[in-house]
């Protein structure tokens, strides 16, 4: 199989716009191309592209299919075509913040570009696109070159969930900081949390280090402790949804148990993430709204009823890590301490 | 469907033995009458018979099974045959503990009654088995009626695994304070642990709580430190497969995070066992053989693969809390405090 830094979310090769379909890994390596806003939107809405930096990379793509597809001669045509695609794609993730982002992103490019050709508009969105996405690359590859301040060879290191290569553009934001590693030489042994209820640690985190021959090891969640335990981990490093403006971060349920568990081991527990993360708006992790995810997840989350018909459930699909049990957070612009109330002010200023 | 302490894992009734196949739960309830040895075997065996206490009542009422199909006019006769049954059933879980124990007491029963009619001998295995359940259920009761002391009205209970009824004889041992509490009017409100790999907490601890009519909420193993952290738990109680002398406590995998959660919040963490359990030639948890279990519960738990072909895991089936996290050892002759090395010794003195 082909290495996953060159299997991108999403990709754009001779021409053509491709999206991986992640709801089939990691069984099905389907990289799928995209030739209409329908399939965007679709594979969009049923996760096939997931992961916030990857929607958004999708989505900007998804309107460069968009506009090549629209037949126009005068701007205001083109623009009322390329409109409606946008306000058709932004209903396939409504809570994205990422989509709206990058949908936002393209449309102030075409306005500004509006005395051009419609050719020369439809290359204008190409090129931001594919700006979005170097962008993204290099964010991520600043994270993990950063982050080796914390790695060393032969070192353990605990992830839960996926904030990898598939979740971004490439490196990912937890596993830039391997990736980056792997290509010095420097030799880190991964543990990957498995995630339930959606597994993306299993399906995911230790499909794509699998594949770029990293040393990575899958576990049930509540085999965490155990390997701690057992001193096989020097540091856990995840992702990030919302970081409050205090530190507190919002990331996959469990997170908050891992580093819970990594403060009783003494063992260090980074958060790694871009600093877009960061919600200036936002004081404390209390504020963070929890998503609560329907019961079938954990019922029948492989596809077999494994629990009573009717049996309550509690379901949310994050947790928030109190600031207090945060050793760093690694971002594109060095790693930050605490306090992170003064840390974050400073890198605002 | 019936109270499920009616539907016992092992049960008498009206002259048939029948076995509920729990690998079917908790989408089918099938009472199995045991008319054969090899039925019984395979039974134990395939794990529709599981946990330590139910496996020697299971394989007390298989000597039952098999005695009545042996034709024999002397006890020379009867006993060749029953040896024959005994040693087959001895290989159906070799390291079932409870199983030998169970098997053996039959066996001592046999020869002290070779002066007998092989018709009186019959009747003498049946009660003996009868008595192996009825001593169980009074254990589980008294551990659940000396849990009372920890049992407050509207509190939130965490449980890992399935230590109840479905794994003994009734009660069980951790649910035991639990089913006590509702029989006395007392209201509790459980969390139960999914318990990955094999899902114990979600098809068999939720299923049988469930059916009882007890307040139970599924939760995933990695959402515990998030109910802990909400304040909707106030004590954990699990099971135990077993306690060294100084009181460290072997159970299922993830027992040693909850004990780690629990105490991050101030929790009380309880292990409720009878005193057999406690196995004094063991001094500390460390010297506790740890079960490592193939990977494929891990990378296709649920019938679907959901991690890469080829992953490295690691699959230990049970870890080890030590004493220091452990409140208190609910047992059947009182709740056992530290420090446990003083307190187990007077129990046996």
């Amino acid at each position: 199989m082909e290495n996953i830094t060159n299997v991108m979310a999403v990709e754009y090769k001779d021409g053509k716009v491709y999206f991986l379909d992640q709801t089939l890994l990691p069984n099905e390596v389907i990289l799928e191309e995209m030739k209409t806003v329908e399939a965007c939107w679709e594979a969009i809405k049923k996760l096939k592209v997931r992961g916030a930096p990857a929607i958004g990379i999708g989505a900007a793509f998804s309107l460069v299919v968009a506009s090549r597809n629209i037949i126009a001669e005068s701007f205001e045509d083109f623009y009322l075509s390329f409109k409606k695609a946008k306000e058709y794609l932004s209903t396939s993730r409504p809570t994205a913040v990422n989509l709206f982002w990058a949908l936002d992103r393209i449309d102030k490019k075409v306005l500004e570009s509006k005395h051009q050709s419609v050719n020369v508009i439809k290359e204008i969105i190409l090129k931001e696109a594919l700006t979005i996405q170097k962008e993204d690359i290099e964010v991520c590859r600043k994270i993990g070159e950063y982050g080796q301040e914390i790695i060393k060879n032969g070192m353990g290191i605990l992830t839960h969930c996926n904030a990898g290569a598939l979740a971004t553009s490439k490196y990912g934001t937890a596993l830039a900081p391997i990736y980056i590693a792997q290509e010095r030489g420097i030799d880190v042994k991964v543990f990957a949390d498995e995630t339930r209820p959606l597994l993306q640690g299993s399906r995911l985190t230790a499909f794509e280090l699998f594949m770029n021959h990293v040393d990575v090891t899958l576990i049930t969640d509540n085999m965490a402790a155990v390997v701690m335990q057992k001193g096989w981990i020097q540091a856990c490093i995840v992702g990030c949804d919302r970081v409050a403006a205090n530190g507190d971060a919002a990331n996959k349920i469990g997170t908050y148990g891992v580093a819970l568990l990594a403060k009783a081991h003494n063992i260090a527990f980074y958060i790694a993430c871009p600093t877009s993360t960061i919600d200036l708006t936002i004081q404390t992790g209390t504020e963070i709204p929890i998503e609560e995810r329907e019961q079938e997840e954990i019922t029948c989350g492989m596809g077999k009823q494994t629990a009573p018909k009717g049996i309550k459930t509690f379901n949310p699909a994050f947790d928030v890590t109190p600031n207090h049990l945060i050793t760093g957070i690694i971002t594109e612009k060095g790693i930050l301490k605490p306090p992170y109330t003064q840390a974050i002010l400073n890198l605002f200023k």
